[in-house]
């Protein structure tokens, strides 16, 4: 279905996403974080992913609702830049899936709740932000040397014909 | 097999990491990225994931070297949390995978080439990494006022057993 108003599909969607998620927190699925992808189309929109967190369920630290809701849509589009779509988030997505938007070349995201939030209910999503602004060492980064790594890009730029992302 | 020696570990998964990243790089499958994950078990070591890039051939952006090894121990490990493990990679994490390493507790990260190698070839790690240190505007993030997200942090404290991540 296409909508003509922004406003009209994000409140949809999050009526799709919040009962979703609703229903993965009473099943132990995943945490209180859903998203969803929108996509325009002639100045249209149209929902593409609804996704909520599914952490417990698969025992993947990285299966966030916005992570799933980026693979859903790229699936369903059968593309992997989703620079004509649209994020929209319970929470604002923490830097993994904020980089994951970005890697995808999203524009723009529509959130709700703000890091704080996520963090008070003990998530670490402030502490994972104020690691890569500097401000605590909750991981450690080693630089070790081992030149044989650099051969990968060598044999990339060796290629003539690449997709790029 | 268990190693008593970290160098020589990390050596044989290097090796193990750097032909699949090539194999991947001729075939299509992904760009110049490999990683592997080692647990430490009694104070020796042993390889219990090894990945390379694969976003091209699963047109899905998020599909970086250390989110296939993260999520590849856990699967071979069972569980969700690698605090006894070590993160091994050919390049400098982007904040995606960086960010996948905290939640997944990864208290060390090893890597070889850094941030700028990568963003030389093309690949946008240095201005994810900017955004997120407030130096561009890559992306937008926009806040909407949507009260009813609040209530999946509510029925999150109302659950009494829950295991948290």
């Amino acid at each position: 279905m296409l909508y003509t108003d922004l406003d009209e599909c994000i409140n949809v969607l999050t009526k799709l996403i919040i009962n979703k998620t609703l229903h993965n927190i009473a099943n132990n699925v995943g945490g209180p974080f859903g998203a969803g992808v929108i996509q325009i189309v002639d100045s249209k929109y149209r929902i593409v992913a609804v996704q909520s967190n599914e952490v417990l369920l698969r025992d993947d630290p990285t299966a966030h609702s916005e992570m799933l809701a980026i693979k859903e849509a790229c699936k369903v589009l059968g593309k992997k830049m989703l620079d004509d779509c649209i994020l929209v988030t319970t929470s604002r997505s923490c830097p993994m899936c904020l980089s994951a938007a970005m890697w995808a070349r999203i524009p723009t995201i529509y959130y709700s709740e703000d890091y704080d939030k996520a963090h008070k209910h003990g998530f670490i999503d402030d502490d994972i932000y104020d690691y890569i602004n500097g401000r605590n060492h909750i991981i450690k980064e080693v630089r070790i040397k081992n030149e044989v790594c650099d051969k990968l890009f060598a044999e990339w730029d060796k290629k003539t014909e690449k997709e790029m992302y």
